[in-house]
């Protein structure tokens, strides 16, 4: 326990829930590291898309820019709203469910959660992808350096919601603050530059992450200390801005100074904002820290998933969608199974795939965009039914949202339909199929188990008692003595391949059993000699108790079970493990009619 | 239990027993392919350590092999005579045992046992090793190899004793005709060259492995048909009788046709065996049969250490020097735990080796001639306790064994020490250690728990009865009606961190519990709400049944746990394993005072 309060921290009430929500300077790094991550790699993706254009690329990227930062206004004027209409936590499945039905509900909570996941591999492995690419000699490592990440962050998580805003405070606000410097001067500098050539172009699919980002702060919103809207909708904007200015300013400084993405494959690759940074403030100290923080940034920008898939699988379970586990919460208030869930299946994802994930990418962006467009969706009605004259605008933002996301779906769907997008055309219905069917068995256990009426007492004849023994010894006399204070309705079994172990035992019975009970006056308990040529015990035993139920329909049987229990893990070695295989046995092909008692015996202490 | 019966043959009675004993011609593969596989690297062995002499060398291999036929020949006079004086099965730990007392017999087994799982990996490696030789495109899957016969050799010792004899006998007679036929050809042709030149060497060490083949007869002397002392002194008249015209044959055939050891680091390595059938029968169809049959037996080597590590762990097991699980006979009336041991612990050193365990052959020859000497020596006092004319000639048989084993052991001990012989000096007295400590804690169990006196039936007043519930519902109605039957002292507890869960249950206690008891007119039990601000449930009830202990010292309290028993494995995920946990930590942490009794709940088949 010492070990774990060191490594977990202690310990927390309930009533200490309060002091675990945070404010915006927290919020920014809990829920915001995925969509500023996106302006590290942002560029490079629209950029090497442009690569076979050369030179002429370059005019490209202010208006791919132009394009991305309408789409993110427009989806943060909408979860700026849904925050304020959702203040329990407006995540797209409530918000889905809450106005389309829990079917569409469920439909985007298996997308959001499919992203969670890809999203934890993916960051993860960009991270450590840019990490070797600047020290070449860790490229071997590359797998065992993703999966430390992975448990650092898992550690951090389970410490709690506040600890992971802390700890990764220092990298985000580095990352903001290097940047910032890097924007400012590249900016003063190149003042005179410009020009912005206005051409249509696809959006690159690279938004989707700045997205989930936003996505993370409308579930979130509980996270965040009173007034919680109020909280939510600054950590919001703060990370819409931030991450416009450096999306806006880099792409401007690109042109700037022509910057071009370089090809990965070649030996002279190098990363667009490394370029840029090494242009405006040369290859000193501050580039190193500045290139630091950038790759701080990809890797913790996993940590958004850590944030909302375990709410996300809580509200879930609390609808009993999902196994009920998931909505308990643990020592530091967190839900700590569904951060073990997302832990293994990224962990299984990272290594499946050896820690590049590039292959996963397309995969990614169709759950976000499906979430979104279901969220917006399902805001629309919610102003249709809310009505009035000051509904008008925030329904009209919703619809320009949900039918951008669409638009944006459609896209992506087709063009990366062969690329790996039909993977997820088969993960999202089977884990809808599991959401249903969870449900199903849920339902069932409630109604089989309701009990709406008052204590039967009808019927309370004693049970008919049966104690399997090997031996009389004293674990024995105590599960019979307890059996004698049950019901006066007992049968001792002993099964043997041995015969003359059942002789002897007849002759101890006389003598140490039935004689005393005679004096006594009690009903004679009977004494049961099976005999098992094939050496078994739980098949005669269990026959046995088969035919007494069959005699006795309507009357409980129970079975005392005399165990010595072992006080150390090496005497565990060394008694057969007969009692505790028996007990599962008996639980697992009994009916209700069988009830199982451990009549313990314990070694006084002076048995090494 | 269908695949379980195809794989290791269907169960076998008790009765059966009789049916599984084995004459000669079984007992040969069974326990003679140790000793007779010798014969096929032996020479190798001897004329390997006589490479540095170069041609000179070739004239010690007369000489060598007389020595070894000498001693193989003392230790065969010297075991028949134990078969003889112990027809219950005479191995070293047994002789001793009896002779030499119970420190020195366990002292025999360790070093036994040792030898007994050093010889599989040695045997299965050296196999492989050869056959990798020949068909160099297997090298890389040396280990698999090694795995899949040792799993191979396992599978058919599960399925009994008399399954290995046969599963062996074709390989075996193939090995004694093949190199029968060769040996015959070869002295037929070859009759006019000879003459041995007399020189003194010590004996080379290969000669420990053919007789870990006689210590196996020995001590299997019980897996032969009666009479059995008969059927086992047979046994090993023809495995000595066989392996000394094979070994003489080759070392004479091997003169007589100038064949020489040579270098097994250089490209042109040919094994002795293999130059000498191709010298006598050339390179035909015949050869590759002879070569083949040499490969199985060194494979198959390891099948005497299956027959007889099981059996001596038995014979120790009884004893109460080992856990008695190793004494329980399975389906097939082997000893299926000793058979499990030795695979795992083989299975172990070849994967730690990499399928190469030349390095482990120095150990071997410790082990083996330390249990030689015990039991010769032991066989000594054997025959002076019995005194009389007799035993004049048996003793100095045994005498003349023990010093000659007794000499080589020092030798060995001496030459090999720093090459790993120390490693016995290690494992041989942790096993010892292991040994007394288990016999320390049956004893210690037998003592506590003897009961030598009749059924104690004072102070059977009912236990004190808590019942945890989470919720009212048919689950906890079952346990709490078989509570009211149980005792009068009832307490129902409820643990929870959500007080309205508390305050709901209540109302419903009021209800539904209250009411129809207070009617009835039986005792009320008490509801016990106990709030559990860490989430907590099974400290809290830790506590409170510690508080109950402390106010009534002498009453037994039992812990009644409702329990919903899933039917299905995947029903087991959705559900908390909390009745589960709850009873292990009762177990785990209670005391003589505390009973535990499993209410079961079963769900109607109807629910998926």
């Amino acid at each position: 326990m010492a070990l774990l309060d060191k490594l977990l921290g202690k310990p927390l009430a309930n009533h200490e829930e309060e002091e675990q929500k945070v404010g915006v300077i927290a919020g920014i790094p809990m829920l915001g590291l995925d969509a500023l991550s996106s302006a590290a790699y942002g560029p490079e993706a629209a950029l090497t898309i442009l690569l076979p254009l050369g030179a002429l690329g370059l005019v490209y990227i202010g208006p791919i820019t132009i394009i991305i930062l309408i789409l993110l206004a427009l989806l943060y004027f909408s979860y700026r709203q849904t925050i304020a209409a959702y203040p329990g936590g407006g995540g797209s499945y409530t918000v889905a469910k809450e106005n389309l039905g829990i079917h569409v509900g469920l439909l985007a909570a298996a997308a959001l959660l499919l992203d969670y996941v890809l999203n934890v591999a993916v960051g993860i492995s960009a991270g450590v992808g840019a990490l070797v690419s600047a020290l070449p000699g860790l490229q071997t490592h590359t797998l065992a350096l993703c999966l430390f990440i992975l448990v650092f962050i898992t550690l951090i998580n389970l410490r709690g919601v506040r600890e992971s805003g802390i700890a990764f405070a220092l990298p985000t606000y580095l990352f903001i603050g290097t940047m910032g410097v890097v924007l400012a001067i590249g900016l003063g500098r190149a003042f005179l530059s410009g020009g912005h050539p206005v051409a249509v172009a696809a959006p690159a699919p690279f938004g989707c992450t700045a997205m989930t980002g936003v996505e993370a702060v409308s579930n979130g919103v509980t996270v965040f200390a009173k007034p919680s809207v109020r909280g939510a909708q600054r950590t919001l904007t703060a990370i819409v801005v931030i991450l416009g200015v450096l999306l806006a300013g880099i792409a401007y400084l690109s042109r700037a100074y022509a910057i071009g993405a370089t090809d990965p494959d070649k030996p002279d690759y190098q990363s667009i904002i490394s370029q840029l940074v090494g242009a405006v403030v040369g290859r000193g100290v501050f580039y190193y820290i500045t290139i630091a923080s950038v790759l701080a940034v990809l890797a913790l920008s996993a940590n958004t998933s850590f944030a909302d898939f375990p709410r996300l699988c809580r509200l879930i379970a609390q609808d009993n969608f999902l196994p009920r586990a998931f909505a308990n919460r643990g020592r530091r208030l967190v839900y700590t199974l569904g951060i073990m869930v997302l832990t293994v299946s990224s962990a299984l994802l990272l290594t499946i795939f050896g820690g590049i994930t590039d292959r996963l990418i397309p995969l990614f962006a169709i759950g976000a965009f499906l979430a979104f467009t279901l969220s917006q969706a399902g805001m629309v009605v919610h102003w249709r039914r809310k009505g009035g004259s000051k509904v008008r605008v925030p329904l009209l933002v919703n619809a320009l949202g949900a039918s951008a996301t669409g638009i944006a779906l459609g896209i992506i769907l087709l063009a990366k339909f062969a690329e790996g997008a039909w993977i997820t055309l088969l993960i999202v219905p089977a884990a809808l199929m599991l959401f249903h069917q969870t449900r199903r068995h849920y339902d069932h256990v409630a109604e089989d188990t309701n009990c709406p009426r008052p204590l039967n007492l009808t019927g309370m004849e004693p049970p008919l008692v049966v104690v399997p023994i090997k031996t009389w010894n004293t674990i024995s006399e105590k599960a019979l003595r307890f059996a004698l204070g049950l019901s006066p309705d007992i049968v001792v079994v002993h099964i043997s391949a041995n015969e003359a172990e059942g002789f002897q035992l007849r002759m101890q019975w006389e003598k140490y059993v039935e004689e005393p009970i005679r004096q006594a006056g009690l009903p004679q308990p009977g004494l049961m000699l099976i005999s098992s040529p094939y050496r078994r015990l739980f098949t005669p035993l269990l026959n046995y108790i088969g035919d007494l139920k069959a005699e006795h329909p309507r009357r409980q049987i129970a079975v005392i079970i005399p165990e010595l229990v072992e006080t150390h893990w090496y005497q565990y070695l060394l008694h057969n493990k007969r009692a505790m295989g028996l007990k599962a046995a008996l639980l697992l092909k009994g009916d209700q009619q069988v009830i199982v008692i451990n009549v313990p015996w314990y070694l006084n202490d002076k048995g090494a």
